[in-house]
């Protein structure tokens, strides 16, 4: 068996809900056969990462180094690992484990986000009951069906916030074959939405953004838009309606919202949840009838979408816009996103050797 | 300008609130150019009928003459009418004009129920604001647009109920591109479900019946279900769980029944809502982000869709199976409807000359 370079790795846990994490060290899982060890040099801050250790989704594992916009070297693998070498630069997104097995229901189908034996980066458990630790953190070991290598187009610093939120919104626009000619609305103009007008634009759609702060107009404009509605603005929001075929929902929209969204839609238009809205949502039937829009939801892509977004964003140029944190300022990084103020995404640097 | 062969046009019209019919006469509009007159031999009665009289969509434009599953012969037609002869068999369904111009939004997608100036079969008005009468009658004068050629294969008798019934479930499946390898589930077993189970299996899914009549098991099977579900067997439904990768839901399942609809669908499946529930459905965003399930609803089919629809029921075969009433029992007929006995559609015979 491979011995990885790390015995110990040093990381930033929470050990008690709230937004405060602390240096911690922990001894990683022997290295498999699959695996590979990688040192990091970027990690992106994610809004679950905020969710978890403040326990919203339920009582956290602590203490739990959280992060899953990881970007790093290879610095060791095990024996089965071909296709990366030590020194690629490669990202893990939210997810480390799947089976990708054909016999698998879900996996077989390009849904490995929903294998049954699907393990999250972190605050989740591998087969063998050790726990997954994530980004904050000078190395991880992980599966290599799940290590991505980052094209050469894309610079490492830009490449963590498309592994999670880059890939939760273009996994939708494939499903639904985004294009040219379709109008596409984008709700909530921060780390999902300012991405979500980069693809859809470069995916040729025209592009309303939706947004209750006029002053993002300009920006919006900058990443694709072709249009801008202030929500707050009842007049240009009544200039909305049946304007849209697809709307991508990438704020906690208040559940009740819902409703106003469907009048936004064209006949046979199609609503898709990228966040998950608090409340309960409430409809009557002939919302539904009448308009025949549709509604789902969207978890995360798995691994053939991963891949088709990195290498979209390289093709197009697709950038996310950051604020860069050293991994010692981490608190603060996350505070700034709990605020609410980050533009648009916090990615965390390593020190250099 | 041609003259029809009916200068007043008898009837059955609804004159209160309620589901007592009575004999009537009314004036026929114009037979315009593009118009044709037929002599009614067949008239389905759908759901639609009852709530319309009833008032249970609003107050109803009284006297009305109901009935949107029209079937008869041409005896007149305007001077720009090509395609059709006096003597062909014809049949009309829910709606009878809209623009089908390039020009319109919804036309040119195949939309057309949702043009504009689209004219419902009855307690609708045209452009020049005549009522118009529907199908329990002798005769009605409609737009040749609307007016479809039974395909020789089909008997007569059974054309009503798919002008409407047939329409509605075939439409979405259209849509959804229901084929072999889909899982799909009909919930209702009534005149839209027994149709639906028909065209699904003939479209090569494997179709699993939800009724709570366990009687109906043998003729769903008949009909080409694969497997039944008896839905007041709590054991039966919790064996249906992630069985489906779409649903469609054909009765007026009360609304809360929505939840547990979900859990009966594969990851990615779609729900659609043939019928409108009563009450308002509500939901957690997460129930859609975490099943990754979509749902809709659809009204009914186009012009195109309406001339597939029935090329498909003559191609594969598929009958409505129905209870044949004389037309001077259609009290009789409307009864029976709205207490809930009726297998399955009820088709109104007007009297041979």
């Amino acid at each position: 068996m491979v011995e990885g370079k790390f015995s110990e790795i040093r990381g930033w846990a929470a050990f008690e809900p709230g937004i405060k994490v602390k240096p911690w060290s922990y001894r990683p899982r022997p290295l498999g056969d699959n695996d590979v060890e990688i040192k990091i040099e970027y990690s992106g801050i994610c809004g679950s990462d905020l969710h978890t250790i403040k326990g919203e989704w339920g009582p956290p594992q602590l203490p739990a180094i959280v992060g899953h916009e990881i970007v790093g070297r290879v610095v060791a693998k095990g024996d089965g690992v071909a296709g990366l070498a030590e020194g690629d630069l490669v990202g893990v997104g939210a997810q480390v484990y799947a089976c990708l097995k054909d016999s698998c229901e879900t996996c077989s189908r390009g849904l490995d986000p929903h294998c049954p034996d699907m393990v999250f980066t972190y605050n989740d458990n591998y087969a063998d009951g050790k726990q997954a630790q994530g980004g904050y953190s000078e190395a991880v070991r992980v599966d290599a069906n799940y290590t991505f290598k980052i094209p050469a187009a894309i610079d490492p610093v830009h490449a963590p916030p498309l592994m999670c939120a880059g890939v939760t919104v273009f996994c939708p626009m494939l499903k639904h074959d985004i294009k040219q000619g379709d109008r596409v609305g984008i709700v909530g103009i921060g780390g999902l939405g300012h991405l979500a007008i980069q693809f859809a634009s470069a995916l040729g759609a025209h592009v309303t953004a939706f947004s209750h702060s006029p002053n993002k107009r300009e920006e919006c404009m900058a990443l694709g838009a072709t249009a801008f509605v202030d929500t707050s603005d009842e007049k240009q929001v009544e200039g909305a309606r049946q304007s849209l075929t697809h709307l991508f929902v990438a704020s906690n929209a208040p559940a009740n919202q819902y409703n106003e969204f469907i009048k936004w839609m064209k006949i046979g238009g199609a609503i898709v949840m990228l966040a998950v809205p608090p409340g309960k949502m409430s409809f009557s039937a002939s919302e539904f009838t009448g308009s025949e829009v549709s509604l789902s939801g969207s978890l995360v892509g798995g691994v053939k979408t991963l891949r088709k977004t990195l290498d979209f964003a390289a093709e197009h140029g697709i950038k996310p816009i950051i604020e860069r944190f050293p991994m010692d300022q981490v608190n603060e990084a996350l505070a700034r996103v709990d605020s609410g103020r980050i533009r648009y995404r916090a990615v965390l640097e390593n020190p250099r050797d």
